[in-house]
């Protein structure tokens, strides 16, 4: 199919919009559209000046053999204070807090507008490290972790509280939860992961990072490796946290006997500015 | 910002596609573009004509003063066959027969990939009915869940087997397990869902139908209705299923013991051909 330059330029956008962080040769965009190579690289060159001036992520080019386009999906610190500033209204709306300190986060993790910002946001901070795997412990963590492994073309494991048939035979391991001091089980099926994968382990909520540090170890097992942890929301907990070296978007403190709660921004956006892939 | 043609068609490309089923008024990309509605118009066109012949989906225009185009993505028939092809090809690794007659799913349902093309073909199924809300029931079917949503910028509820602190008053049912003839309890957060929503249930695995049926009637306890439903898997079973007129990807048929197994295509392509936007 032979296409004009407009209509490469919808479909190439549309086509690297949808295989993030995958190397794709000039050759399929030339065999694809009956264009020259030469023609393709104008195309590229117009995506990435358009991608990297309105933040939709860098356009990297790799040269040689083995070379080609790659997308690499990037939000702007700009766009990622936006965000965080439109969930903090909502979230401090009085309405949600629960009886135990807990706080109601059903409806926006149930958007997906929302939970693709946030995937988008924490594949970001992490943009220019190899990830093999998205980890997450069900089932709040499921839809993040599953925004977050879009953007990196990437596997989710799914850590259980206990197995299940459908899974087949498993690695289990028992952690002791940070808030309740409760010896408490997870498992993952034995063949979900594989040997030195480098993984990226996500959740929506954290308290004092048990359940963390519980993946971390059972990561372990697997003798694969954590390259870097995110969480949606942290809660500011008296008692210092069991894990360290992770991402949050947002903190939560809740003050006066449970009825009043101040959210902060985690330390997300400072590390998005560490990301070397910062435009 | 003024941007030239090519530019625009590339970030209009990026909007539309982040923002399905939503009508986008024309002013809207012609202040972002500092262009003239006519312009914007032409870009739309190129747009549409790509969209449509590349097999993206419809892009709608609507006129009047609530006018503006909008994006309906839609899988033509020829790459749902062939995705359900590579589907079946996977799942038929005889490896994945577990004890109990059960599929091994958990890598093929952790592959973002996969997930987001079963959604895009649900979501296509349905793309000429009004959808409020996505819902299914905890946990393999909220990847599910999450990818067809996304296509129709709509929020997913889940409904759960018990109540959770983190979710406040809830709604309960008891319903019978279609297969195992047991009464089981399932859960939905009383803020989760509004009066006369339209509601798409969706889940990864059918048996006899149980717990589609009772989401059915969770559905009515909250004077919502049903406008479709879907799965991915469906299994070949001797007794009727408890509910008709549903959507599924894969018919399941396990033999012999339980160590052979077929899979066949479901209506899936069939119901996509019903779909009156059809192209």
């Amino acid at each position: 199919m032979k296409l004009r330059r407009s209509s490469r330029l919808v479909d190439m956008t549309r086509y690297l919009l949808q295989h993030p962080h995958q190397i794709v040769p000039l050759s399929h965009f030339s065999e694809r559209y009956e264009s020259a190579k030469s023609s393709i690289s104008e195309d590229l060159a117009i995506i990435k000046e358009n991608f990297e001036t309105l933040g939709a992520g860098k356009l990297q080019t790799l040269a040689g053999a083995a070379g080609g386009v790659c997308f690499v999906p990037y939000m702007a610190t700009n766009e990622a204070e936006q965000m965080l500033q439109i969930l903090r209204e909502k979230m401090t709306e009085p309405e949600r807090i629960l009886p135990g300190g807990y706080l109601y986060m059903t409806d926006i993790l149930g958007k997906p507008d929302y939970v693709n910002a946030i995937g988008r946001l924490i594949a970001s901070v992490y943009a220019d490290r190899q990830i093999d795997a998205i980890m997450t412990m069900e089932t709040k963590g499921i839809p993040i972790a599953y925004a977050v492994a879009t953007q990196f073309s990437a596997p989710v494991v799914i850590v259980r509280r206990s197995s299940k048939v459908t899974e087949g035979s498993t690695v289990s391991i028992n952690y002791i939860s940070g808030s309740s001091k409760r010896i408490q089980t997870m498992v993952l099926p034995r063949r979900s992961l594989k040997e030195n994968a480098r993984v990226l382990i996500v959740d929506d909520f954290m308290k004092a990072g048990g359940t963390m540090k519980g993946m971390m170890n059972l990561t372990k097992e697997f003798g694969a490796s954590v390259v870097g942890m995110a969480v949606f929301v942290e809660k500011k907990e008296e008692q210092s946290k069991l894990v360290s070296d992770y991402t949050s978007l947002l903190k939560l403190t809740i003050l006066e006997q449970e009825e009043q709660l101040v959210i902060d921004p985690g330390n997300a956006v400072s590390s998005l500015a560490e990301c070397s892939l910062n435009i």
